[in-house]
């Protein structure tokens, strides 16, 4: 479920690369509120206006071999603080080795560093109003979802 | 004064971006052991092998305004650790807002993380070897400038 | 169920405030060894000295909104390391921007830093004295309910 | 030199107790633009809305004995990161054991978090504008005092 | 299941001490692909060549009370970023306080840094090529296990 | 100027190891208030307890070079955050590289770990009863050396 951060991340990569792919995983121990046919057709209209974003939608494999399938020079991944450098840290250095993809870090916007959306989908399923962290569209979505509209 | 580490963010950078500029900064504080000049000569010959590899050199101006002017559209630094992430994220703060130019982070190589040119200098005053973690060109001059060839 | 370490912050938090008000969560994801009864119990006991210290019970709602509900101006929090700084961090964020309430940290006592609930019971359902890390009376309760005495 | 940051603390700080001072070093090492009278009188007319905000200057004592002559409970800091809550821990423990002074944290605002008045000083002083980071008061003097107006 | 991070602290640790035992533990939270007798089996093999280092095996105990039994004088531990530290840090003081054991601690090797078994085992489980990170005795012992031969 | 907190990482060394040699070097850059002499003295005395403690001063050589003319195996350091742990790491891979000597990590007792003989000499300096943070021969000796006895 996109949030603001993401859309930041997303907006700000979409400056640097020729082509830029966001990938959608299917983890169902993340138990999401939107199957993942709603969280493609929601993430498809929020980068609408960037020509060459594309959406991917995948299941099982690693994301670094969807990249290498995609013929991607580099994975984008974003940074908030020292734990989450340690745990991209390790990611980067076994992606590197299995493919020789590089990990590009974008550090996060301080304003929009603490909206992760597990906390959103948290704060929405106990009613409260996360219209200042996710896009319009998303929490149109979610309050529809969640049967207050 | 260019170290393993230094040479190895430029590779991975090379590979990323259609062009790319090495700066050189006048940094009088860092008491260097190389002129001005002798710095811009090796880094020369140790990119060349990279066409789209530049070397720029300048004194006064911010980093970020030297890219400004040569049309960049983002710096990349290179990250070890929780302290380096601070510090990096309090100047793509400033950049961003004073320029709107992104910082990309690139996570160093483990092997590699701990070589600082400081360190390096502050070794080889020593008397010790340091070719192990610069390239053969500096690791000669540097041996030539110490007297011990 | 309360260690030495609860116990500090409560009193350093009842030197500065007209009015302290301690929270008690029926959280049974932590699979605590006392019911909610019980730590109430205690706990009323271990703050009776203070008369301006209150014992608070609440199930399901958001700290925030107990502290809300309750005309509390800040909640009181402890943090050891980096890792809480940057959980708390979160939560602060949310907090202020749901509802303006403020979070004051404390600083946790070096010497009781490392004393968690969690590893008290761990320790204590291996059969582990524990009494040097929480009151006589916690530890009184550990070993009636354990079947120690 | 007050910051944005700076005000931002002071006016959390102000709704949490009864009194608050806020006080003005004459740190020569930092090298102040400033004088400490016009710092003062920037910062008297910063805090003139609160009733109970008070400044105080002082010169060689420690903070600590400044506040308990002032006959305060607590000193109020500012963490924003790993680093940040290190040195605070250190000079809590220290203040704590010579005069049972307790140290209260507030998270820094992530949007304010970079604002340092070290930074602001040295980008002004590079020919930067920084009104976005200073009240217009400070951002006037400065362009006073750096000759720009 | 060993690692070449493992194989490396046993390989510094048996210069150090006159005696090193090696400890596996039956977590079966783990989710272990290999049996205990299996992962003993491949650890006596892999530590054969020095006489001084055994290996021992337990279940339920608290390691610290499997060291107290040996008459060993310390704990050895690797780390390698604050978040270990953070973990360390609180064993210690808990192993220190009921025993009287020392921690030692050895800085893990930066290019080991991220070769823990639960990322090893899972990049098995993928179909990854993992041999660069184990020892060949257990990346056969995995392909035969993953029936991969 | 040896500290509660230097006493504390003998006293458990020397639990360690066969022999152990204490370093003091002449750091003429750390200002001290002793001479090199008075620090031995002062020393030699503190750790006349252990047979197996040596005091050895040295002025120019890096330590680790000292450490290997003395047939050490591993140098002993303390930490006690993220900051030491990234500045030990570092120089425990160049004493690695250089000599092939290892680093021994403790891990600073939590009640010591704010005790810096620098801390306490710029406290000592101000007046303050530094008593409790050093043993009673330096606490002494620095009231002799301060013109308060």
């Amino acid at each position: 479920m996109a949030t603001n951060g993401h859309l930041d991340i997303i907006a700000r990569s979409a400056k640097l690369f020729d082509i830029l792919y966001v990938g959608i995983f299917d983890n169902v121990k993340k138990n999401p509120i939107f199957s993942l046919n709603e969280r493609q057709d929601m993430l498809v209209k929020l980068v609408s206006q960037y020509e060459h974003v594309k959406v991917v939608v995948h299941e099982s494999q690693l994301t670094v071999h969807v990249a290498k399938d995609l013929g991607a020079s580099a994975l984008v991944r974003s940074v908030r603080n020292g734990q989450d450098l340690a745990y991209e840290s390790e990611m980067c250095f076994f992606n590197q080795q299995m493919t020789g993809i590089e990990t590009i870090v974008l550090l996060a916007n301080p304003e929009l560093q603490y909206i992760s959306s597990s906390r959103i989908k948290e704060l929405a399923a106990m009613g409260m109003d996360v219209s200042k962290w996710v896009p319009a569209l998303v929490s149109d979505e979610l309050e529809n979802k969640l049967g207050r509209k």
